[in-house]
């Protein structure tokens, strides 16, 4: 199961096949043998199959859904069906994470084009349970439809629980703290440059590239900051420039990044592309997902060298670079480039 | 806002604003002025506009979602954006009732075309609003997303609670239980039918058209269930036979239904549709989302006529028709007709 290659009997079109067909053979490869109740996941009251799922979640729950659009935010010549389903998952996750929190549980949604491969449908399921087993959730419940031809739409509401804690929002932040980051910065928007440039890639390249397919987050590393006592944070999901505007606007701050900090960051994409871009990717780079937060300097002693300082929270507002106030540049769904 | 009439400066297609821009205009539509924290949602306690949403959800956890798409679940010429709002949430919630729940929350997921015009997401929002206000929930987060051309599918996840109950499945009918539903039967589909024969429909034609584009949902009478001891709770999405052979093979057991029964319910869709096509709707119906439940003869007594028997429990499979095995019919959304 943690291998499943297409055989002749999964070259067939969705549209051959009914609904609980499909779900017949998806399902046993989200969860597992054990299903969404099986193994450690003892908060799954009630699994898939009935008109709803139910979670023990005592005290507040965590909610976040993102989704992914093929031709939008994949294109299937550079990402297979396991590399959209990681993504979708560590998207969400960090979602939760970002808050704080731990995952409790998915819901996943899959709307396509009725002539797509059930092979395609089964690897991406396979990517779905081994990305929700990494990270120590489960499926509890989605919804499957058909869509317009060429269409494929992907996904997933993440729940979490907050263990007690109080979540960390976006608004928390104070002149005097400092802002740093955990993960990495501007590794999956450089991998789509070398994408779109079409050479073949160095061993370097090859990590840009794997890291664009599927990007990791620090989950626990969330809940770890909040803990210690974070006083904002959000997942890089749009590029550090304007995710970071949006705790400035938030919290009526200023952030005011290093020029020296980001030019080390740039330096780890160095020479797999120009400094240039370098520089870029890691100001601008979305779906990276790591995590940005602002915290006192104690807090910041307390959780180590996991955490890179880049600035500092000041009075103000919007982003700044040594000072200079930066214009927000990054990601948009809608509004043409 | 309760009446949004687009004005030129709605005229817009999505590609010529920021996600900023349209998620101004459109969270204030969701939740009014309030937000999702206004008024009587004590419950929420993180709403829009952060990585992810936080509700207060004291034990279990109701979670389910329902997607709809453009030309596949409606089409623009029969159904406003409002209604296919309206019909959103009433499926969602319709699968929270049918565990014994209250809702709590909802997520929402636009995944559109950006060619489309503003107008029609900002009613979307509308109705949302609308609707979610109706059942005394509110949207807590969500996901706005571009999609390609001539694509739009929307997406809720609902929350509920179970306020201490355990939650009603499938699973529990027993052999001696009465089969009875709460709503209409077979009015979304004879609406369906009217639509298509495109001619003008008289008063009680267009009754069953409304039912088509916003159907309802008994959505109190599920929990009220619940409490009083229903053993099996499903809500007609598919057809009442394909959802009663749901409970059927779910608990082990024979639905049994009556043909006068049957024959009663098709009446009340007489004479705007034929007595042959009245008895279809009633057994093939889907988007109905009334609700079917199995239930000791006590409990029936203790809901009275509100919910209408139409058959009983015995030993056996399947679903039957004074006896009669029946196959299950239905919508399926991936095999062809």
């Amino acid at each position: 199961m943690d291998h499943v290659t297409a055989d002749d009997s999964q070259r067939r079109p969705l549209v051959e096949l009914s609904e609980e067909d499909i779900l017949a053979q998806l399902l046993p490869l989200l969860n597992g043998p054990g299903g969404a109740n099986g193994g450690r996941h003892e908060r799954v009251v009630v699994g898939p199959g009935d008109d709803a799922a139910v979670l023990h979640n005592p005290g507040d729950v965590i909610l976040t859904t993102d989704t992914m659009v093929r031709g939008r935010d994949w294109r299937d010549d550079w990402s297979s069906a396991r590399d959209v389903a990681a993504k979708l998952v560590v998207q969400n996750l960090a979602d939760v994470a970002a808050m704080g929190g731990i995952p409790t549980g998915l819901l996943l949604t899959i709307a396509a084009d009725p002539s797509i491969d059930l092979a395609w449908v089964l690897e991406f399921g396979a990517g779905i349970g081994e990305a929700s087993r990494a990270a120590h959730t489960s499926v509890l419940g989605g919804d499957l439809s058909s869509a317009p031809s060429g269409t494929v739409v992907v996904s997933i509401t993440a729940t979490g629980t907050l263990a007690g804690l109080a979540p960390v929002l976006r608004s928390g932040a104070r002149a005097g703290d400092l802002v740093a980051v955990c993960g990495t910065l501007g590794t999956s928007a450089a991998g789509l440059e070398l994408l779109l440039a079409g050479e073949d890639p160095d061993q370097a390249g090859a990590v840009l590239i794997a890291a664009h397919r599927r990007p990791t987050s620090p989950l626990s590393e969330g809940p770890r900051a909040a803990r210690a006592g974070a006083t904002a944070m959000i997942d890089i999901s749009d590029g550090l420039l304007r995710d970071a505007a949006r705790i400035a606007s938030a919290s009526g701050v200023q952030l005011d990044l290093s020029e020296s900090a980001i030019l080390r960051e740039a330096q780890a994409l160095v020479p797999a592309v120009t400094d240039a871009v370098a520089r870029e990717c890691v100001l601008t780079g979305g779906e990276e997902h790591s995590l940005l937060a602002c915290m006192p300097r104690r807090v910041h002693r307390e959780l180590g060298s996991a955490w890179r300082v880049i600035g500092q929270v000041v009075k103000g507002s919007g982003v700044s670079i040594d000072g200079a106030v930066s214009a927000p540049r990054g990601w948009d769904h809608f509004l043409a480039e």
